[in-house]
Order: structure tokens, then C-alpha cells, then sequence
């Protein structure tokens, strides 16, 4: 099987790192000066691999290689949250362009075609997942053009900026993929916790996030009297103490929801709120505890609903939740046992990735590795270098099995 | 007594509303261009009634009697919320001028002086009750070098601005005043619920403000499990819930509470808050009631702080509860008995007024009109032209019998 060279692996990740580094952290958003300049090097270091290196129309860095398909596709992201750390995506990149090298290496499996990519997006900061879906041709374009970042700037500037208008997008050349894996942080508490190095994800959980307003009558906290008040945040709190209340009773072991959003409006000490809004998101792996927990929203929302106005506003974001590939996921738990036997598990990945677009083109597995403190989206975010070259490793040993049973098909 | 030009002290209020007039409501924050010219206008007014008047230093419009003392007071502002309505502060000054026409044309009182001011930032768009505080000498100059608006408009270009740098700045005369009347809308339902027509103020209330923080931990809202969450935002909520449940046992019969602000960091919605910050405001025309209460939120805070840290953060305002001076309120009631037999009552200020801080230098009362609905700082303000112009009314005659107890004390 091909070994990966580690001290490279962990060379080239630490160079990743530097681009937007601050502090422990890293800010390099889609498409901000320091991600433009983390793609040039990344293809870079694509070309020295041997790969056929493009930086798309879109920002997306693909390095295709040199050998006739079938093929493995393995990637991940590059781009961060605007306060983001340094493994989540960059890990799953480098690690995919370390197997490259270290398949192209072994002259056992020097003539296995991997493909590498880092897509671009995947955060969000302009269209989540974008890099991925203009791939699998799953992308409207027309949105391209009126996409615009938290702070303004549009994906259209962004793109010219990079020098990247009127280039060509890679699409996914149909026949050529046995599948896409991708390697990724846990980016929550399950591997450490449990004393587990590689995690087979088998599924992504679905999202739904359901905005809800409630809409009472501005008035002068001072001189308004208790009894007269239509203070739509203070129904906004009642609702979400009775939501907490409910749902533990109708979730699944693994359901989250989170209120990350409140606002009341106008949002002064002197004023009562006349309107207030708040974000409910909730996951879970199964799209029938999802449907049920939203038909628990719309039946509390329809309780609630009186001298307040209360509503669900058209739902701004829904991630179907996707099952990985059995065949796929056998590989990667094979390659485990190799490496890390009687340390990997089997679980669902909490958080949205690449893989669950690709997904819907082709057969595709995820491994996770550990993440310390299960801290995620933070300048805290770290995994040892022995959990990170492990992760690279399995992803290597599963890749030639996937190919060779591709091949022997 | 003196009886006040209906239509001439109508028009004057409508003009006024042309000053940042948007809709039915009013735009002239303090300062602001329409503010500066409805002062240069309202200038003009009060020399035309033969008032000595002045812009000063800060902004304040003061126009003083040519008579010697004792004179009598009267004022409110006409600045205006960011988006306020167009009786709150203007009414009061309006008649204040009316007031002053009235007792100086009829022969019977022409030798009774009448001082008139619109006091600047009432509002707090810069430093609140910066006019009334300056001309009683309590305002720490100092801040006026630092203060800047929402906008982050300085208060010192904005005096500029308006030609007003370097200005003189109108100061208390001491022994010239035997007291501060003020009319205003009420701004609150009471009056016109209960069918009465004039309010006679026997104190303003008190105000704490405080700015409670909960600090938990930021985290991924997929990755991270309920169990191992320190989601500050749900523990906002469960404080708020609490508080809302424990406050009813202790407070009094005019007590009022708002919750007007919630932040959620960093408000995502797929980042369980890190931090979480309220503010919550309470009223009380008895400060021992305000200490109950403040005591009750600290024993909350102190119950609640654990897993996720809550402290109360350095109040950012505290207004004590001022009483209105009784032998003035006796007059201003016996010129509303005859005016307006048995509909008139004695009640609290639930809002803060200039009067609050005249109060603290020399006798000070208070009177109120109905506020339609209840409705104040809101477009939808207003107050029919008949209870208008009866509330003048009742302060001239008022002012009248207050300037005439002086003389024969």
C-alpha cells in the first residue's frame, strides 16, 4: 500500500497555515487577498505533484491527473470562516494532495489516477458550497452575478479581483470517477471523547433553519403599563423557553438545535420591541426527525399566534440530509482497521461538507479525525500531528482499494 | 387671568412639525440641520413676543423676560427621537411661548416675567438633558469635548456646524426664579383611558438600566452535542424567563419592566453564542421599590452564574426618582379644576423630562395632556387640537397664580 512521507504532509499544511494566519487562527475568506494567494501556491504545489493544475472561473483549484480514469476524486475546502481555524477544509486538501503524491510514488500504484481538488466556498461567504456544485453542474449561474459577501463586496469584483472572470469552469467529466472521498476534522467532541482516531462518517445530516417573527406594538417603556404591552420580544423569549421544554421530548440521541440569532427591533433600552426575530436551526440524520420536529415548530408557532403576531418567514437555508456510499465507506472502514484497529467508529458528520454535494453525483465517503477539545470555527481549533498523519494514511490505503476494486469491477 | 391665542399658539405647533417633518412624524435629532433651523426660527418667535432671545453655546433656545424677577420658567425641548413624533418636546415649548405672549398682552399681568427655553438634547441623541444640565450647572463639560451621536457625528462639529463654537452658554440667574413648569404630552394611555384631560405630575419616575452579559462558550451548532453545550443565548432566555416570572410578586402598581435589547455573539445562525447581553430598563417612582428590584436581579444574576458566567456589567444609566414640588402642583392643579372640572388627576411621569434636572435647583412641576393611544416617539403620535390648547390654557393660568403667590410671599 503507498505510505504517505508525514514530515511533508505536515510541512505543506503548516505552509497552508500561513496564509491569513492570526494568532493560532486563520482568516482567509473565499476569495479574500490571502485565500487568492493560499490557491496559487496550493496549485503550485498540485503542478510539483504532477497533477495538471487549474484555478477555475469560479476560485476553485483542481489538479487533474495525468492518468486515463477510472479515477478517485479527493478534496475538500481551503477558504475559512471569517474567524476560522486552521484545519477545517485545509486538512482534507492537503491530505488529498499527499496521497496524490504518495500514490504517484509507489511504483505498486504510480499508475492510480487521483484527482485533487480544493473547492471554493464551501463556507459560504458568497455562495455555500459553490466551488462543488458549479462542479456537478448543481449551481445556478445566474446567481453568480448578484452574489455579494457579508461586508458587501461582490463575488463578480472578487472573482475579476483574482483575475479570474472569462475563465473556464471545471465540470465533472462524466465516466471518469470511481467516487470522492473526503478527509475532514470531526470539528465536535465524539473521536476524543470515546478514545477513537478515525471516524466513517455515514451520513451528513440534514439542516433546516426556520426564521420566526414575532410581531407585537413599538411602544415608551416608561410610560406604557404592563397590562397594555405588546412586547414582541418578550414573546420571542416565552416561545423559545417553551420550544426547549418540548423538544427534548420528541428528538433523536443525535438532534441539535441552536437559537443563534435574536434581534429586536428598534433594539433600545427605552423602547419595547415591536418586532423581534430569531433563527431556529436544528440537524439530524434522519430527514423523519427533522420533519417532525418542524411540524413541532409550526404547531408551537400556531399556539403562540395571537395579540403577537406570529410566523415562520420563508425559510432561508435547507440541507437535505445525505447517506454516504455503503461500497465506499466498507473501504475507509477497512483502511482503519489497518491503521487504527479497534480505534474508528462508525458516525454521522454534524456539520455540512463538499462531500454531500458530490454526493449526488457520485458514489462518496468522508473519514474524520480527531479534533481537540471537539473545538471547531475557532482560532483554537488543533489536532496532533500523529491524528493528522493517520488520517492522511488511511486516506491513502483507502484510495488504492477503492481504485483497485474499481478497476477489478 | 390670561387667556391664550388658540389659533396663533396652533400654527406656531404646526410649524414647527414642518422642521424634519417626515409623514405624520417628525426627523430633527438634536442638532441635526432641521433641528438648528427650527431653532433659528423658534429664536425669532420669542423675539417677536418680546422675549430677549438667545441660541447659546450648547444649542439651547432661551428667551428671557425684559421684566426683573421673580420670574417663572417655563420649557421642554424640541429636539426629537431618530424617528419621533411631533408633540413630544415641541408641545411643551410651543406653550411655554403661547404662555408668555398671552400674560405679557394682557394688561392685568404684562408686568409678570415669563422665561422661556427649548433646552437642548432632551433626546440624548449626544449627552442627555444636556441643555437643562448646562444651564443649571451640572453638566460635566468635559464630555462635551468626547460625546458623539449614533451616527458618530461629533457634538462639537455639530455646535460648529450650527455657528454656536465659542458661543456664551445661558446660565441659572440665582434668586430670579420661583420655579420650572413644564408641559407635555403625556406619552403613556392613563389620561385618555380614564376620560381626563390634564395630567398634574407629582414626580418622575426613576430609572435603572442594567446590562447583564452571559458568557458560555462558542461552538459549532452541528458538531456539538446538547449535553456539552455552554450556549450563552439559552441561558439569556431561561434568565429572562425567570425574571419575568419572579418580577410580578415584588413590584408595585406603576412599576414597568423592558427587556429592549438582546445580542446574541456572534449570531449566526449555525454558531451556538458564546456571549449573550440584555439590557433590562425598570421604572419606579419609589426608589425603595427600584432597590427591591435591583437587589431581586442581582440575586438572579448571582443564582444563575455557574457553567455559563453571568455578570451584570456597569450600568449605563440610572436616573433617580425626582418628586415635583407640591406647592406648585397645587397650582397647576387649581388652574386645572377650573379649566377642566373633576377631569383632571395626579399622577407619576413613567418617561424622563428636563424637569427632572430643574427640579434639582429650583421648585419644579409638571403638567400632561392625552396622548392618543397611548402612542409617543412613533410617527403615529398626536393629541387632538382641543386637549392641545386646553393644556395651554391651564399653564397660563397657572403661571399666572404661581408668579402672583411669589410676589406676596
Amino acid at each position: 500500500m503507498p505510505t504517505i512521507d508525514r514530515e511533508r504532509f505536515l510541512a505543506d499544511l503548516s505552509h497552508l497555515r500561513t496564509f491569513g494566519a492570526v494568532g493560532t487562527g486563520v482568516v482567509r475568506p473565499s476569495l479574500s487577498e490571502p485565500d487568492v494567494a493560499a490557491r496559487r501556491w496550493l496549485s503550485g504545489r498540485m503542478e510539483d505533484a504532477g497533477l495538471d493544475a487549474t484555478l477555475d472561473g469560479v476560485g476553485t483549484v483542481f489538479g487533474r491527473s495525468q492518468h486515463a480514469g477510472p479515477a478517485l476524486l479527493l478534496g475538500s475546502h481551503t477558504d475559512t470562516q471569517p474567524k476560522g481555524g486552521w484545519l477545517d477544509g485545509a486538512f482534507g486538501v492537503i491530505a488529498a494532495l499527499e496521497v496524490a503524491r504518495a500514490i504517484g510514488e509507489d511504483p505498486r500504484t504510480q499508475d492510480l489516477a487521483i484527482d485533487v481538488a480544493s473547492w471554493v466556498d464551501e463556507e459560504g461567504s458568497f455562495l455555500g458550497f459553490l466551488g462543488a456544485r458549479s462542479f456537478c453542474g448543481l449551481q445556478d449561474l445566474s446567481l453568480i452575478d448578484e452574489a455579494v459577501d457579508g461586508s458587501g463586496r461582490r463575488l463578480a469584483d472578487a472573482l475579476a479581483g483574482a483575475g479570474l472572470a472569462g475563465e473556464p469552469r471545471v465540470e465533472m467529466e462524466h465516466g471518469r470517477y470511481v467516487g470522492y472521498v473526503e478527509a475532514h476534522i470531526e470539528q465536535g467532541p465524539h473521536l476524543e471523547a470515546e478514545g477513537n482516531l478515525i471516524g466513517v462518517v455515514t451520513g451528513i445530516v440534514g439542516i433546516r433553519t426556520m426564521l420566526i417573527r414575532f410581531t407585537g406594538m413599538q411602544n415608551h417603556a416608561g410610560t406604557t403599563p404592563m397590562h397594555m404591552r405588546k412586547d414582541a420580544g418578550r414573546a420571542l423569549v416565552d416561545f423559545v423557553t417553551r420550544l426547549n421544554g418540548e423538544f427534548p421530548e420528541i428528538i433523536d440521541e443525535r438532534t441539535v438545535w441552536t437559537v443563534g440569532r435574536i434581534d429586536l427591533d428598534p433594539g433600545a433600552s427605552s423602547i419595547i420591541p415591536g418586532v423581534a426575530d430569531l433563527t431556529l436551526q436544528f440537524r439530524d440524520p434522519s430527514e423523519d426527525v427533522l420533519e417532525r420536529l418542524e411540524q413541532r415548530v409550526l404547531d408551537l408557532v400556531a399556539g403562540a399566534n395571537g395579540e403577537i403576531a406570529v410566523e415562520v418567514l420563508p425559510r432561508h437555508e435547507t440541507v437535505e440530509a445525505v447517506a454516504l456510499d455503503d461500497r465506499l465507506r466498507g473501504h475507509v472502514a477497512s483502511a482503519a482497521e489497518i491503521h487504527a484497529p479497534g480505534r474508528w467508529v462508525s458516525m454521522p458528520s454534524g456539520a455540512g461538507h463538499d462531500a454531500q454535494v458530490l454526493a449526488l453525483r457520485m458514489p462518496a465517503a468522508m473519514l474524520f479525525v480527531p479534533s481537540i477539545g471537539g473545538i471547531s470555527h475557532d482560532f483554537a481549533e488543533n489536532t496532533s500531528d500523529d491524528d493528522l498523519a493517520l488520517g492522511c494514511q488511511v486516506l491513502a490505503t483507502a484510495s488504492e482499494a477503492i481504485l483497485r476494486a474499481g478497476r477489478s469491477q
